[in-house]
């Protein structure tokens, strides 16, 4: 396998391309660590964006069908789709207005996004959607059973025309404005997660799991 | 002005409908306390989502068109686009695998977009975009001058097909799953911004703003 996607017409990064990656390793590491996605498809002329779970095995994205349905209604198997995920990292405060930005790491993935019919491979979607929540999560929950799997609606899109784009570091001014006795710099942003809270209907006398006392977003 | 906006075929949740919201104030809501949204266009059949920079003043969104370069250049004026804002507030883990979720607000607005042109109205997004991503920083920068307002491409959606879906709280679980010996909760998520590292050009005499010391995301 090779270590890069290869950039097409669509997918290379135009404005500001040196914020461009194509490697897989940048655009796995993106995807791997996000929890939510928003997929992108065209009903009658409209397109739609819906935030959904997904999960990566190897080369595929696999995703919540059931936030497609009204693209599974209008077009059925084999739909063009654009599925993007993107962690905001941090606010850029140039001196001058127009110079400010987002420190960002997104990829965009092309294609088309098939419907998954053979239980073992919806099985394991569920199971790298579960993980990718929690680690740990899957062998401690109640598997599903035939009539879930059945009522799990997943979709798989090949990672074959994807992109990243990054922007990271300090903001960039325009020569003279560096002079200006304006504060610049970063105000970084991350995601944190609070401790636990048991479900009320939770009997007290289940420990809380290591995996979930230990998580960090 | 109506309090809610009318559902459209396009726009009301069909998925778990309880989580629908048309109102003004929840839409709002969650428009204004992001930071980046996902645009969806088509061009040439294929859907892209792009994430952005947006503000809202009013009933109508300004976001970034050079995001949206290849729509712009591909379609024109009077597009139709979907601009999705999502925050994920909690990881949701069910006694069931099946019914392992996320606590999240979002919100889809469908439309045609149309590009700025008068320089007044280009400011004023300007001002938005800025004040949304630090409020105060707007009158501490560099205003933008007239080379950098033609540069600057902003697309305007106006709010009138929009809806928000919202999961808040406790698991929701098959009732047989509940005796299960499973612990079951929710581990909440949230984004938080660290100190802020000031631009090595940045002149250490300049003094870091209130506003930057206590931000908070």
């Amino acid at each position: 396998m090779s270590e890069s996607f290869t950039p097409t017409e669509r997918t290379r990064v135009v404005r500001e391309p040196q914020r461009g990656a194509y490697d897989r390793e940048t655009v796995y590491r993106i995807l791997d660590e996000g929890l939510v996605c928003h997929v992108g498809f065209s009903a009658d002329g409209q397109p739609f964006v819906i935030p959904t779970l997904y999960a990566r095995i190897g080369d595929a994205i696999y995703f919540h069908g059931s936030a497609a349905s009204r693209m599974l209604r209008s077009l059925g198997v084999g739909a063009n789709v654009c599925l993007t995920v993107t962690h905001t990292d941090g606010i850029v405060l140039a001196r001058s207005v127009f110079n400010h930005s987002m420190n960002y790491r997104s990829v965009v993935a092309l294609g088309q996004a098939t419907i998954v019919e053979a239980p073992a491979e919806k099985l394991e979607a569920l199971r790298a959607f579960t993980e990718k929540i929690l680690p740990h999560r899957w062998s401690d929950a109640r598997q599903p059973n035939e009539k879930e799997l059945k009522a799990t609606s997943i979709l798989r899109l090949p990672l074959t025309e994807v992109s990243a784009k990054v922007r990271v570091g300090p903001p960039e001014d325009d020569t003279p404005d560096y002079a200006l006795p304006i504060w610049a710099g970063v105000i970084p942003l991350r995601i944190v997660a609070d401790a636990p809270i048991r479900d009320e209907r939770c009997d007290p006398g289940i420990p809380l799991p290591e995996y979930v006392a230990c998580y960090r977003a």
